[in-house]
């Protein structure tokens, strides 16, 4: 990586308590893991979600957030206007509609706050519109949590782990046989 | 892409109906999207997974295969000697306790038949013993959605989906900015 990028959130629409649980959870943990800042969840409120995201990370380190929006187009009206700095922020949509993201991550730029937004079941036609860029994972249907995940990697390259997620309570030991892990703690 | 590659399949394991339903249902469809040939349920049967993934396969083409497998070990000491050619099959295992796939991906064989294995809760032993490769997309807890869909993009790079995906009675038209379908089948 060349200059750090500008903070990276991730917006959840449309959450559903119950049909979406372990999907929305997923994807908070992949917006972590794969170098988010934020995952901001909004649709139904579900603490629960917002609990594992914070017990992974304190247990697994790092500086992640999270919190729930319950007005997630108007926080995307403001965003689009302003990212905090009174300078517009940048805006990704990502959807099985959109244009190959091969092609269009080369235009994003790193040095603004980014908002990533993954639906839910429907999503509104303003959504498409407010978006800088609608982005497709390949325009087959697949998952949201494999999109993010790609779409990171690719827009953020290797992390470092052992810096990113700092301050944790386990840390796993990479291994070509078996499972193995540090508790931090007990050191 | 050099040379097609030899067939790719996916075995998840220990799936749950009920709480795995929606995750199990993603990974199909991830493996479908970026181009396995195959997913093995293991677990629970559920014939709704299998159902989505054969409709989505009707709806948006390809030759994406699926079927259930009550005994995964038996299965997977079988492929290691014989991926049914007479010679082993690969197995690469997928997990976050494993090596880094940067690394990982590159000693891969492409001419070798693969299943990619993918847990549910407790892994057995015995998949890290049978694995060729116990491979990590990341060391931090995300989502075998999330990492499945990073390691095929990786392994096999892009897909032409008009040609990889034919048959189909609709497809989706890439758009800046709006939703846009072809119904194959009026045409």
């Amino acid at each position: 990586m060349s200059a750090p990028r500008k903070r990276i959130s991730v917006l959840r629409l449309g959450h559903r308590r119950e049909r979406d649980k372990r999907i929305t959870s997923h994807l908070g943990l992949t917006a972590r893991a794969f170098g988010a800042d934020e995952i901001i969840l909004s649709g139904e409120e579900d603490s629960s979600a917002l609990e594992t995201w914070k017990s992974v990370t304190e247990r697994f380190g790092g500086e992640f957030e999270c919190r729930y929006e319950s007005k997630p187009l108007s926080f995307l009206r403001r965003f689009s206007q302003d990212a905090g700095d009174g300078e517009p922020g940048e805006i990704v949509h990502l959807t099985m509609y959109g244009e190959s993201w091969r092609e269009s991550i080369k235009s994003i730029e790193s040095d603004r706050p980014m908002v990533i937004v993954v639906g839910g079941t429907k999503v509104p036609g303003e959504v498409f519109r407010l978006a800088n860029y609608n982005i497709s994972i390949g325009n087959q249907p697949h998952s949201e949590v494999a999109a993010l995940g790609v779409f990171l990697q690719s827009l953020i390259g290797q992390i470092d782990e052992s810096k990113h997620f700092q301050g944790g309570e386990i840390q796993v030991v990479p291994s070509i046989d078996k499972k193995q892990v540090i508790n931090l703690e007990e050191e």
